[in-house]
């Protein structure tokens, strides 16, 4: 390790921090990775572990494995609890201190309950690998519980399953739950008609994916629905408990609320003590460094920045570019130049709801149905990381779309104390 | 379902469970399968998920979906706390009872500490696929820390990986760490030199493998010599804490320490109140039924039977033939046949090393090293359930031969407290 080398801290390695570290632009200085877990998640198909359709290596990679090549960078798994940035250090949890002329903090988003956190234990979302099978193992206790049981009442509240938020995350795991529950399970059971779960995706908006033109939205409630799932758009969800949930005056009775309508930003951004959002993301410059401090980025679902009057989104390929950029930047300062103005390039939009159904959005073309379905696949299969991912990934996935087979349906862990 | 049929209980969806549930004299009858979790788990495999070369659903496949096509099966995810065999039935956890004209109870066995259960929380074992999760976070982890870890004492520790017993489960997970230590993670810290990790294997008996004939033995001493494991031999545990290990009077810092010395029978055992052997199985008849109560069953590692002299081992080829035995004596019962007398026929035993290393006992015939491992290798992967299984993780091992690579090298789950 080159100790006069310029040192480079990048807090996260999700897109937006990995590419920043794998740029080429970044080889000319010494860089470290600092992220709480030991490897990067393909997050666009977590939901696919969360539904037991994909193992967790399917789509995670050890950090330090997919770097092991690159000599200028060290990986470190974990916590950044503090930035101090007139001395220049980052705290970690440990009491530990790293030192740094330029950092990018990308440490993304977890999702939120908008100041209703009581409704965390009865209704999980999805960011990690841990989420992932927690809603595993809940969705498949779910039809075991339901198999045991004598009541019919209870036995019902077992078989609702209720998704709440109609953006990608809740449409895709609504469509593969309906799946699931109609072909997937539907010899297996001897007391129980899995085919008589309910599905149900509530949208507080008017309409589901509502980044999308109007008439996708459309196109994707009617494939949903054609895939058995219920859609209940323009109601707000007013209470989650053990019993179920509260639409507007209706009670629900659902033991299975899955969490699909929001995010919030990682709190490194308050850590930095400069201008926020709403949604506690930081205010970035065009360049994507903060304000006063051109040493320091931020990069990927925790920036803030409006190009053409209109905010990036928070999707993968934003982060990457905003990773790529951030490395090309500071190349940029480190050769006593200025840093160049980031843009983000829109190479379009796509949702997957579930089999042989998706929307594609170009711009001027768009594409649905069958067609849509396989151009998603096809384009996830290509960029999740590493060669062997993706052969086996495709293995799992053909094998799954012949047979219905849903490959990672393991109960793991204990059963929270609620059920 | 019929409920006029005979009802036959089956208590474990493990090796004898469901060879005795699949076994095509069981099909006059209706069959419950009661499991505590859903999913049948190739055991023999289990070490290869605890070091990160499997991942779960390679191993484990849902009971209900190997038994969809089986009509008089009905699978239940649920725990038996009670047999009561006046009245015939089994109690559940959640207050339910079952009730059996026939009973089988085959859940098994777990690891056990022989009276220091204090040290469950620093010697994890591998039984479950929630044992094999823990012990791979302890495993990544301890490189994790080390690259952190300023002090050269303290990164020693973390460095030290002490396995105790030395039977085959202590064998595979010593040669399969050393392996990972100087191979897969040779290139990938920048701080520590991963191939400076000792695995230490302690035995307290005189030798390794104490089922197989003294020269191979020998053998496999040799072959995880060569491997870079450390042998100690004759040499008893006196006590384990979150420092390490102390041999006689010897104290052996390490953080990372596995149990692989023993296994006590399910509990399940002592609940049918009849006699015990030592460790906690049930002495049962030649048939495998318990004194005085030709209805019930016991068989796989909660069944001790004696047979020429030896005791039949508790190993899956075991555990499969008992279950089939099983079905066949139920069926002579409800033909008003006497049951026929078990009889195991030993196909010969094998352990695996490591890396091109294993050792094979047919009796007259012995093998060992590349031979020996081909031989396992094509063993395990035969016998490994389902079609898919089989060929994904004949692709894993191809891949992992070739690269040294691990896929399943994904740290999951809260850190326990004492890190």
């Amino acid at each position: 390790m080159d100790a006069t080398a310029p040192q480079i801290i990048i807090v996260g390695g999700g897109f937006a921090g990995l590419w920043a570290t794998r740029a080429r632009a970044a080889t000319a200085a010494q860089v470290t990775l600092v992220d709480r877990s030991n490897h990067h998640l393909f997050q666009p198909l977590l939901y696919q572990v969360a539904t037991a359709g994909l193992s967790a290596p399917d789509i995670a990679a050890p950090l330090r494995n997919i770097l092991r090549r690159q000599g200028n960078a060290t990986v470190l798994m974990a916590e950044v609890v503090a930035i101090d940035k007139a001395s220049r250090q980052v705290r970690l949890a440990d009491g530990h201190a790293l030192d740094y002329d330029f950092l990018l903090v990308a440490s993304g988003a977890h999702h939120a309950y908008f100041g209703h956190d009581d409704w965390a234990a009865h209704a999980p979302g999805l960011k990690t690998l841990d989420d992932a099978f927690a809603i595993r193992r809940k969705l498949l206790l779910a039809f075991e519980r339901a198999e045991l049981e004598a009541d019919p009442r209870a036995r019902r509240a077992w078989l609702n399953f209720v998704i709440v938020g109609g953006g990608p995350t809740g449409v895709e795991l609504a469509g593969t739950l309906a799946e699931i529950a109609r072909h997937t399970l539907k010899r297996e059971f001897r007391r129980i008609d899995p085919t008589s779960a309910r599905v149900i995706l509530v949208e507080a908006g008017p309409r589901l994916l509502s980044t999308f033109p109007e008439n996708l939205s459309d196109n994707a409630r009617r494939q949903l629905q054609r895939l058995g799932v219920e859609v209940r758009s323009g109601v707000a969800v007013s209470r989650i408990d053990s019993e179920g949930v509260v639409l507007g005056e209706e009670l629900l009775p659902a033991r299975t609320v899955l969490w699909a309508a929001g995010v919030a930003a990682s709190r490194l951004g308050a850590a930095l003590g400069v201008p926020l959002d709403r949604a506690g993301r930081v205010l970035v410059q065009p360049d994507l460094s903060v304000p006063g401090h051109p040493e320091i980025f931020v990069a990927g679902d925790l920036a803030a920045i409006v190009q053409d009057g209109k905010p990036v989104p928070g999707v993968a390929p934003a982060a990457k570019q905003m990773g790529t950029h951030v490395a090309r930047a500071i190349r940029a300062r480190l050769a006593g130049k200025p840093a160049p103005v980031f843009r983000y390039r829109d190479y379009g939009n796509l949702a997957t709801i579930g089999r042989m159904a998706a929307v594609v959005d170009f711009g001027r073309l768009q594409i649905t149905g069958l067609f849509a379905w396989w151009f998603w696949l096809i384009a996830h299969v290509f960029f999740l990381i590493g060669f062997r991912n993706r052969i086996l990934v495709l293995v799992n996935w053909a094998w799954s779309y012949w047979t219905y087979q849903r490959h990672a349906r393991i109960v793991i862990g204990e059963e929270p104390d609620d059920q």
